[in-house]
Formats: structure tokens, C-alpha cells, sequence
């Protein structure tokens, strides 16, 4: 494998453990704990795992020897900057409780437990991956650990390689999912626990306990490098406005962050829009009346960050969307076999009134692609709307509007950007890459504590690396009932934008002034290698939310 | 203006100069030189400046005092990483020749001479922009300075302000407009030198005199960074193909170095494929080949590395825009007026069999934007149609033709992403900040030395900066005559990719393996405070074709 000079240089670099890691460590027990919501019910789905107390870790003066352990470890969902450092860390943990502890990882996510694909990862390899972006060390995958029938398929696997442990690494849905594992394993006294780590770039698997999940620091910064870069080029040319669309479907804190890292001229927030209930008209006017404003002080320029998820916020949008499923469902025979006019005439018909003015205000483009494009299950394909084009396109009719009536004098292009590919497996930055090997060495030590259903929990976050506070959270704690998909589900409550959190009202107080001025920061590529103040800080939510700023 | 902390660390970088520009230097006369080609009409076009001999600065044991100056400094075109250096090293380079003198940065490019707007550039703002990106310093632009009331009209400003040089910053056109300014200045003896500093992230301004142009490094650099991020993801997930689009119209020098940088499995190379005469349908062809390679190796990911430039390097569809331009132009009335569907009709009919032909290869969608969608001069628009799109959708088709007769088993699924913008106002790399740095205060030094029609050349760039030649070029050297726009006229020989170039013959030499293996590199961020093997290196293209590599 040819590597680059900073692949060679950032092999040798040495994750800063949390002083409490750093040798052996006894464990203190908390209360016991509730989960945030819907306590019985929980506890009805959980009776071998609800309950269980907060674990800190501390310096241990008297230790004992430790014992071989044989430890699995899957990588699940999207890719997130730090899973290959999750794994070292571990990898290290478990050989510094006995060196003949071994590792194996499951291939391609999930999948590869169910079906007895799996690799050891031996130092060899370990090292080649040390400090690494990517999760290419075992693969990745969406498949969902659900059913029975997968569990008991993995506990086959799991005995014949003698895994007393297993960790996965992901986001709120995976982390759910290895609880519900947990949980059977120790209904059935398998003998394997289940740990779990916080993984997700979009930032919404945190609460009371998780401070961040990994990833979300590092793709951040590289999507507001990009941003600044632009930023620069636009205050250059003074001739476009630049639409930006930040990948982060069910939550906007990706756009948040960059937003306090660029301070942009215009960032939208899916959650205000939806506590607001906003129509996508008046996310339009918003922004039409910034270039009006920008125009008038002749600026012809400017910077409009979205998240990608805003569709499926604004309230009239979600019924449509929601109607239109229906109505798909319920005449499935009537369609089938019609032609793209007749179909779209069909399914305008069943509209409710409401919902056919709500699709009469979209681009006809955007209207057809959400009736007649569908994903396997039937459903409308979200996703695939470029929000950026749609808003921008949108933006522009109005501003013609308000040229014909004299109150737009300026100019209007627009080009427009998408990021998401390009962050999520970036090299780790320097808090990534000692987040993530923390998580991991401290997951072994959950390991050697015997417990299961637990997620590794690193704090302090804000803190110089080596104050960090190390343990392990019951992931019941985390869970409420949703109803998803017709049932009602045990499931991690997902942390969305707080309108009334403290990066927010940040934000909300300087952004009149980011809107009409040209106040944009410009952070500049990761780096690795200068002073503390600009290698080693966390992301600005982070801080903020600690009220280190 | 609030900076980020890299902002503020960067602001106190001091660029490397070149030892024999670190005190008073001499002038040493080389040859009397000659146009590249069409020497008697170069000579006839520039009686005043032609036939110049290059010149090469050494050190000064025996300096007489310098006198005060007035220069004026503009930017033109597009933005590049590096520009507010030469501005800032111009800066230092008049004050170290008296501390009196004085430089006045013209607004938004050269439309900023000709309207009279200025402002000067005084300590306390070129030291805002040291080792930064962007063109905001004075802002930059298009406007080309080619008549004689535009020169007429610089003249009136330029002596108001006292001003005895000019110094011009930007790509080929723009240095051939200041070799034409300074022919002009000189044969009416206005007594104002002119000055060229070359510019462009396209790579396409060198020859044997000047190595490379700034702002190359660093672009390549930002783009090769995304670019290994999105093929860690790639080589993580194992189920897309990633179709990169990289700016570069002109010339294919971005695309291969990225390749070179990042090794992917494919990099299309315009210049080859217009050499081989090869049609979209064989470029697709074989992108279709890799991909079923790769796909029967149990590989269906990718990266395919994409010119913006490549459609106008087709011969095939170079006539058939040809073509398109001439019918819309000779039959301006009977089009008039006429609807879509009509005007679509019109012109196939009037296309030639063979262009006609060419327009049935291509998807629907782009057949109609290339016979629909003008410019304000009525020419086809080129630069709309989305490259990467267009090519996946065309190698989705072929393999849907080679899955149904059994030669492709694999799966297919493709995704877009387009690099510009992230990439031309990024901070400049040390490199481009060192030469940038240099060639600002180079161009100093030749106005000392009272010459015109001049370019700033810094030489031996593979070598550490402080080991530099420095010297000037003649422009009119650099320049043949060319039939541009239905005239001919003398411009700066553009340099494409040479296929017997060392660049591309090591990346032909190794990219089959790259195609069917996976032999990612992974550059990652621009560093600047870490070892010089990783922040202090020229690009791959300058490494190999000085061979140091």
C-alpha cells in the first residue's frame, strides 16, 4: 500500500489517553438509572438489562491480573472519521488486560456476524490502520441486527471463536440495537456482553451522558474548510451566491456547527423551521429578502448553508409527503401500468386541498420527482430532491417578483455545492483520533468489568485530553417508545438542534449581523502537527454547549 | 474581522525568498530571445518589446540607493491560492528599494484601471492578507484590457497617482494583454513599465521559462485531499461509483495531478482522448470495461477521475458544436420565435449526417441542452452540461447492454461530485506562499532594473526556496499567433498535457494497475507546521517533469 507522507507521518502519532486509562482502573458504581421516558415499558422490553448503574472508571492502586479475552468488533452504518482509532484503542485495551487477547472483526457491518464473515485483526494490521480515516480496516454496513434469528446465527460464530465480548460501533439505531442484543444474550446466559460506542458525523446520538458522538468534530471541519474556501472565492468574485447543502438528514447540527465555524450569510435550521411551522414559501422569502437587503448594499454575493434534511422538517411538506405515500398505498392496482401524465393526474386528484396547494408551490420538476419517484418499499424518495437547486431556484422566481416591483435592483446567480462524501472518513483530527482510541480502550475496560448493554462513555470532552472522565452508560438509560414504522419501538431518543440550547442562541444572535455584512471566518484545512490552539480544539457545539466560549 | 486560529497562526509565516533576492541584486543580461513561433509577426505586432533578452538577478556587492516608486498592482481572472502573496511581496519588494514607495491595488480587476478605481495599499492592510487565500485584497475580474481607449484611459490614472509600473497578475490572456499594454505604454513613451505575474490553478501558463503557475499546488492539493476522503469512503462502503468532475477547462494538468496525488481507477486525460481521435462512446466504453473488471474481481466501487474541459476535446463533438454554432448563426430568423419541440426539429434537420449521427450517442438531456441553452452571444453553452452526469448515465446504459448479454454481473451505482470552487481561494500552501511571496518581490526587482513587457520568473522550484533562480522573461517570447474568435492574433502558446510528458507517462504506466486493484492514496489536508516531506513539497507534475521523482 503506497501511502502519502501525512499517511506515513500520522501512523506514528500517539492518542492522548485519559489520565484515568493510563493504568489499571477499578470501577465505582452510580445509582442505579431510568431510562429518560416511558420507564415501564422499558423496563418490560429490558428486564435483564433495565436499571443498571452509571460505571466511572478510576485509578486502580491494587490491581489484579487479568485473563486472556477473545473480543468481536463491528463497524455500523455511514462512515465516520476515528472507527479505524475506536478499534486500536480497543485492540490495545484488551492486550494490556492479558497480550494473548485477540480481536476479530466482523466483515461488511453487521452482516458479517449474521453470516461468519470475519477477519483477525492482529497488530500487523492494527498498526496499518492506526490514526486512519475510513472504515475500510473490516468494511461497514446497514444491515440491522433485529431479529432472533440473527442473534442466534451470530452466537454461533461468537462460540466457535470463544468471544466473550462484542462491540459495536455506531449510531443511535445500531447502539439500540446492540441493547436489544445485550439484552437477549444475557436472557439466554450466552456468556457474550455487548458494548456499545457512539459513532455518527450528523451529531444527533448525544445526551445527558454522551457529550458527542465521534466523527461529527472532524467531518465538520473538513466540510467548513470547504466552506471558508468558498467563502473566500465568493467574497472574491462578488458575483454568486453559493447554496451549500451539508449532508445530515434527521438533524441540522452539522449546518449549525459549520454555520459557527463560517459565519455564513444565511444558514437554515430544519428544527426552527419546523417549530416555527414554516412553509417552504416563507424559507424562500427569508432568504430572498437577505439577497434583497445584501443587493441594496451592493453586495451581489453571499453564502446560504442547508441541511440536507430540510424538506422533511417543514410541516406541510411532511403531509404532503405523508399523503402521498398513502396514496400510493391505498391504489396501488389503479396505477399500476399508467403513464407518467395520467399518474401524476391521478394522484393530484386524491390530493386532499390542502396538500395539492402545498405541491402547486413547488418547481414542477420537484412536484414530478416526488410523484412519481419511489424507493423499493413504495415510498417517496426524499432524498433524492437537491434541496440546494430547489431552494435557489425558488429564491430566484421570487426575486424576479420583486424586481418587477422595483424592490430587487441587484443581480441573482447561484451555484451550488453538496458535502457529505467529503467528510465522512477523513483523517481524524487530533480529538477525533484521541476520542475515538479512548472509546475504545475504555470499551476493553467495560469489557474486563464484566458488564453488558452498557455505551463507553468518555467526558469532559472540552477538557485537555488527559482530563477526560472515562466509564459506561446502561444504553437503556438513553431509550424512550417512538412509533416507527406502524410499531412502537424501544429506541435512543435522537438529539435534535435545541432551539433553546446554547450553540443555537449563539448563532441566533449574530446571524442579522453574518446576514448583511461580510463577516466570514475562513478556518483552513485540518492540522496536525502546529499549537494546541489550533490542533487540539473541539467543535465550537461542543464548546459552546460547556460554555468554554 | 474575526479569524480563525490557523488565520491568525498564518498571518505570521514568513515566506522563504530565494537567497539572491535577500539583498541588492544585479542584472545579468542573457541572449536577445524569440517568439516560440511566427517570429517575423510577433516582431512586426511588438517593435518595442520584442526580441528582449531574459534576464537573471545575482547578488550585489556594490548597491547604489534606490529611489522611491509609485506601482500599480492588479489582479485578473480567476482566483487562485497565492495571489495577495505576490501582492504582499511586490509590497515588501518597492519598500526595500525606498521605504517611500508606494503601490495602489486597481478594483475588481482590470476594469478597475480603466474606470479609475483604486485604492492604495498601505502596511496596515497587506499585513491583513499575508499567506492568505482569495482575491479580496483589491477583488479581481474578467474585463480584458485589449483597446487602445481602455489603454488610453489607464494612462490618465496611472499618471494622477504617479505611478511608473504595472503590475499585472493573471493567466495566459492577461499576461498577452500586458505584453500588448506594455508595447503600447512603451512606443508612446508614457513611462509607465508593465509587469506580468503568472497566475492560474489550470496549470496551462508554462513553458521552458516559467515552471509552473501559482495556485496550482494548492488547488490540487484541496482537491486531492476531497478526493482521497471520498476514495476512503469508496474503498469503506464498497457499493458506489464516485464520478469526479475537476475544473480545468483548457487543459487536462489539474485531473492528472490529482491522479498522480490519489491513484484512482480512472482519470480520463482530454488531451489523449482528442489525440486518439476517440468518441464519447469509446470513453465510455472503457469506463465501462474497468468498472465490469472490477465488478467480476467482487469489486463494484470506484473512482473516476473527469476534466471539466473534456467534452470540447472530442473531435466528434467539437464539430458538432461547430456545427450547431454555424446553423443557429446563419438561420438567426427562421428560429425566431420558434417553440422547443420546433427549434429542436430545425436543427437536426439542418445538421450534416455525420454531426447528426454524433447527436444521437448522447442522452436526451444533453442533445436538448447543446441544441437549446445559448450563451448571450449565441453559442452553445458547453460549460452546463454536467460532465460527470452525462458520462455515468452513458456507462449505466452501456453495462445495462452488457448485463443483458452476460458480460457484466455486477452492480452499478453512481454518484457526483464537482471541485472548483473548494479549491481556488484555499490558503496558500507553504509552497505557493513561499512563490507567490517571490514572484511578487521579483517583479519589484525587474521594475528597479526599468524594464517592460517582462514576466516574473522563479526557476529550479523543485529545489528548496531558498535555492531559486530569479529573473524575467520576455513575454513576446512566449507568444505565437493563433485564429482566435476569427482573427489572428498574438497570444501565449497555452500548454496543454504532453502524452510524451513525464507526468502522464508514469500515470499511463500504472494505470491499469490502478484501475483494477485499489491503490488509493490518501493526501489529506494541507499541512503547515509539520516535517518539509509533508508541507513543503511541489506537486507531482513539477516533481517528475524536473525528475526528481
Amino acid at each position: 500500500m503506497k501511502k502519502s507522507p501525512l499517511q506515513k507521518a500520522r501512523a506514528a502519532y500517539q492518542p492522548k489517553l485519559p489520565i484515568v486509562l493510563t493504568g489499571a482502573v477499578k470501577v465505582v458504581e452510580g445509582k442505579p438509572t431510568q431510562s429518560v421516558a416511558d420507564q415501564e415499558k422499558i423496563q418490560q422490553l429490558f428486564p435483564n438489562t433495565y436499571g443498571l448503574p452509571e460505571l466511572t472508571f478510576e485509578k486502580n492502586t491494587t490491581p489484579t491480573a487479568g485473563k486472556p479475552i477473545n473480543v468481536g468488533v463491528i463497524l455500523s452504518g455511514g462512515q465516520a472519521p476515528g472507527g479505524h482509532n475506536v478499534i486500536c484503542g480497543l485492540f490495545d485495551g484488551i492486550k494490556k488486560i492479558h497480550r494473548d487477547s485477540r480481536l476479530f472483526g466482523f466483515l461488511m457491518g453487521p452482516g458479517g456476524l449474521v453470516d461468519h464473515k470475519y477477519v483477525e485483526l492482529t497488530a500487523s494490521i492494527i498498526d496499518e490502520y492506526r490514526n486512519t480515516g475510513g472504515f475500510d480496516i473490516i468494511g461497514s454496513g446497514r444491515t440491522k441486527l433485529e431479529t432472533k434469528e440473527q442473534f442466534d446465527s451470530g452466537l454461533v460464530i461468537l462460540k466457535e471463536l470463544g468471544i466473550k465480548a462484542l462491540v459495536i460501533i455506531g449510531g443511535d439505531d445500531s447502539n439500540t440495537n446492540a441493547a436489544v442484543l445485550a439484552e437477549y444474550y444475557k436472557s439466554i446466559n450466552a456468556g457474550v456482553q455487548v458494548i456499545g460506542c457512539p459513532k455518527t458525523i450528523d451529531g444527533d446520538l448525544k445526551n445527558e451522558c454522551i457529550e458527542t458522538s465521534f466523527g461529527f468534530d472532524t467531518a465538520t471541519k473538513v466540510y467548513s474548510e470547504v466552506i471558508g474556501n468558498i467563502q473566500r472565492d465568493c467574497n472574491s468574485a462578488k458575483k454568486y451566491w453559493h447554496f451549500i447543502k451539508l449532508m445530515g438528514r434527521s438533524a441540522s447540527h452539522i449546518a449549525l456547527e459549520c454555520a459557527l465555524q463560517t459565519q455564513p450569510n444565511v444558514c437554515i435550521i430544519s428544527e426552527e423551521v419546523e417549530a416555527k411551522n414554516l412553509t417552504l414559501d416563507q424559507v424562500v422569502d427569508s432568504i430572498a429578502q437577505t439577497v434583497v437587503a445584501r443587493a441594496n448594499d451592493g453586495k451581489n454575493f453571499g453564502i446560504v448553508l442547508i441541511p440536507e434534511g430540510l424538506i422533511e422538517f417543514i410541516p406541510a411538506i411532511k403531509k404532503l409527503i405523508k399523503e402521498l405515500n398513502n396514496v400510493i398505498a391505498l391504489n396501488e392496482k389503479e396505477i399500476q401500468g399508467l403513464a407518467t401524465e395520467e399518474l401524476e393526474k391521478f394522484i393530484l386528484s386524491h390530493l386532499s386541498e390542502e396538500n395539492a396547494a402545498t405541491i402547486a408551490t413547488l418547481p414542477a420538476t420537484v412536484a414530478r420527482q416526488l410523484m412519481l419517484d419511489r424507493d423499493p418499499h413504495g415510498n417517496v424518495q426524499v432524498s433524492l430532491i437537491e434541496t440546494e437547486k430547489l431552494l435557489s431556484e425558488m429564491v430566484g422566481k421570487r426575486l424576479a417578483q420583486l424586481a418587477e416591483q422595483g424592490v430587487f435592483k441587484g443581480k441573482f446567480s447561484a451555484l451550488h455545492h453538496f458535502f457529505g462524501y467529503e467528510g465522512r472518513c477523513a483523517d481524524p483530527s487530533n480529538f477525533d483520533a484521541d476520542y475515538c482510541y479512548a472509546l475504545g480502550f475504555n470499551a476493553a475496560c467495560l469489557i474486563n468489568a464484566g458488564v453488558t448493554g452498557y455505551m463507553s462513555s468518555i467526558r469532559n470532552l472540552v477538557k485537555p485530553s488527559v482530563q477526560w472522565l472515562a466509564g459506561g452508560i446502561p444504553i437503556t438509560m438513553m431509550m424512550n417508545i417512538e412509533h416507527r414504522n406502524g410499531a412502537d419501538k424501544p429506541v435512543i431518543q435522537k438529539a435534535l438542534v435545541r432551539l433553546d440550547g446554547a450553540p443555537f442562541k449563539y448563532f441566533a444572535a449574530h446571524r442579522d449581523e453574518w446576514a448583511l455584512n461580510t463577516c466570514y471566518v475562513y478556518p483552513g484545512p485540518i492540522q496536525y502537527f502546529g499549537p494546541a490552539e489550533i490542533c487540539d480544539q473541539p467543535s465550537r457545539t461542543l464548546a459552546l454547549e460547556h460554555q468554554t466560549l
